[in-house]
């Protein structure tokens, strides 16, 4: 079939016709199917079952240092799960602080903490008129809440293959001192499916902030979520980078096992300079005595080590690579050619991006939804859910059992058809 | 004996000297012991081990409504926890909502969120000038640790045997519309071991505050640690209570389990009314994606229901009163009638309460821990750590194993005469 935009009109309202009849098709087998959310499935949590015997009625409930990890204290987490973390994303150990069982709740802490207390010896936030946030988007939409939240105004900075506008990026930072963050995705990210690469991550090591006080919140999340063990994306340890660049306080980075092992129910941590850390410590002290140590634990029972890790995340992988290439097979068999858009082929992480034509992601979403096909919202990839072209559309393949995405891939593509077909009508370009 | 204050300055030299060399003799003993804070023993922490055998690799991680607890959500808590937590606290489930592993850490974010984001529409703390909070006293050390932190000021109110100085809290709220909370622990409070009286909670639930947005922040920590199976203090339900008085959104309460299971591996919780809850969750939902629900799975399945509680809680009972007693014995033995202070004979919790004779507190802590036994330190159940009188000691007896606490009641029976026989002699009053 040619591309839509070589139609003529008549072809095109010929193809609209189509078009309808099959999505009026969809639409009366009452579909509910959800794609809209980085979820693992069913069988993915399966695969961490057997972590639920590591730790055992009769097992002694110590850390390797001899702690009672059943009492009270140990702030920063037991040194085995520094490790293990610490493993998953390429630092040291000293360098981990090990949380609860969100690396989400980490962040917030961290922009609060940033909020109230000021970060080392600068002026809190709630003092000042104006604090920024830089966004590489599309991005994830829970850390732009996060910064809404506390009324941190967000600049939206283009992301691309190799990582975000640097030029845009260094130039903003070095230029305003209410600039005070950056939230970065860096490896597979969420919801592009890039990773940064060693340049731009230099880059950043190398920034000269306008602001002591800014900071690279750096979401590690999907460090070890490789889709192919012989094709994955290497990630520059940014700590030790900042450290070689002399901006060695830089960088927050964050982590967690919740789509390793179990989602609600994993560890996390946080990994930055022996100074941000100590710092971190004055205020964590007030707010907990300590988090779970018996979790830390049955986790470094159950993973083992770095290598641990990457076996297991072999295992998932085979679950979900099968529907990353369900997906991107279609698109290509499917939809390339007629110029609707373009979608990513990521190595890892958890989701693919549909760049729809201009205008069409509300009504792409829109239909799936009336179709019974549940994606992420329109815009939530940008600051305020505004995507400024309506194109980016995040999808989310892993939850849904395979004969399910499927079917609701069919949907999508007969949506993505349909309204660029709609959109080309209605600019009257033909 | 006859009372120190009874004596002739040559009788008190003379005794004076006795206890010097008694002190001498016990720090050549070079003891090393701890009754600083309130931590269950191994022993007590061993009665929770089963419940790491109540969930198993091969058990269905399913919460009773079928949702898979492994995974992402559950904002809230599921509904089970939610009831175990209400059962606690003598309150509804849909008043509950389940937080992670510590009631601390949502005591800090309660008021961080106030700071933030307000209470329900009222202006955020952080755009006023002025946040004062009601702190009875004695009271829990780091309650007064997280209203310092975020810069509210502390006003002291005197703790009787049946509660706060209600007068002066009826007053103060009432009049003051800076005064934003009052921190209580109503039950077999932190230090003192008494709870409020019916007549207590009811002026409390009637209070007509100046601020809209005051609210009681109600640390129902010891909400079922008692003592004794026949002579149990019963606290009035106070979210009940406020609604009967027109005051329905008065009121945050929290609890956990972490002296119920295990302290660093429980689940908590915060019961309020529907209005307050929903205003809440409009915050929570940016920090978190959910809790541990397994580990909240984990302690209803354990401890089943409010008579499981109950039974399990018994246990600890038997456990900790003999310490209890053994204090309280000894002191009574060889400390009564030397007029040197007195103390609580508290029916549960964690902490009997010695108030040492004006000025002698300090000297007391100093000496224990000179001669190798750790107190809390002097001044820590005041705001700022500032105790007018210098007179109060915190005692938590549950940690040390029988012969060490007695080891150590020795060292600290030693201290409190040798401590108020150097008190009277300097003030020359006899």
């Amino acid at each position: 079939m040619k591309a839509y935009d070589q139609m003529t009109k008549e072809e095109l309202l010929r193809e609209k016709q189509v078009l309808e009849q099959q999505y009026r098709d969809t639409c009366a087998l009452g579909l509910k199917l959800d794609m809209s959310r980085g979820k693992p499935s069913k069988e993915q949590l399966d695969l961490s079952q057997p972590m639920m015997d590591v730790l055992r009625a009769d097992s002694v409930l110590e850390s390797r240092l001899g702690t009672d990890i059943r009492n009270y204290g140990v702030l920063d987490g037991i040194d085995e799960a520094k490790e293990l973390i610490a493993g998953m994303i390429d630092t040291k150990p000293e360098n981990v602080i090990v949380y609860g069982n969100a690396s989400l709740n980490i962040m917030y802490d961290t922009i609060n903490r940033s909020m109230i207390h000021g970060v080392l010896d600068h002026t809190p936030w709630c003092k000042l008129d104006k604090v920024k946030f830089l966004c590489p988007v599309p991005g994830y939409d829970r850390h732009f809440t996060i910064t809404e939240f506390f009324g941190i105004e967000m600049i939206n900075v283009p992301l691309y293959e190799d990582g975000p506008d640097m030029d845009m990026v260094e130039e903003l930072v070095s230029s305003d001192a209410s600039v005070k963050g950056i939230w970065c995705v860096p490896k597979y990210s969420n919801p592009m499916g890039t990773s940064y690469s060693d340049e731009t991550v230099r880059r950043f090591a190398r920034l000269k902030p306008a602001a002591e006080d800014f900071r690279i919140y750096w979401d590690n999340a999907y460090c070890v979520h490789h889709l192919y063990e012989d094709r994955q994306d290497h990630l520059l340890d940014i700590l030790s980078e900042c450290e070689k660049a002399g901006n060695p306080d830089m960088v927050y980075e964050f982590c967690s096992t919740s789509k390793v092992t179990f989602s609600g129910s994993g560890i996390s941590g946080l990994a930055t300079s022996p100074t941000n850390k100590a710092d971190i410590l004055t205020q964590l002290t007030v707010q907990t005595i300590g988090f779970d140590k018996i979790n830390q634990l049955r986790h470094v029972k159950f993973l083992k080590d770095q290598e641990g890790v990457a076996r297991h995340m072999a295992k998932h992988a085979e679950l979900i690579r099968p529907k990353f290439e369900l997906l991107t097979r279609r698109f290509e068999e499917e939809l390339s050619g007629l110029g609707v858009g373009s979608w990513t082929k990521p190595r890892g992480g958890y989701f693919i991006t549909c760049f729809a034509n201009e205008g069409c992601a509300k009504n792409i979403i829109a239909k799936a939804k009336e179709a019974g096909v549940v994606m992420t919202g329109a815009g939530a990839p940008f600051p305020y859910k505004k995507d400024p072209r309506d194109s980016v559309i995040r999808i989310a393949p892993t939850l849904p059992p395979m004969e399910e995405l499927d079917e609701a891939c069919s949907v999508f593509i007969t949506c993505v058809k349909l309204a660029s077909v709609e959109r080309l009508l209605e600019s009257g370009l033909q």
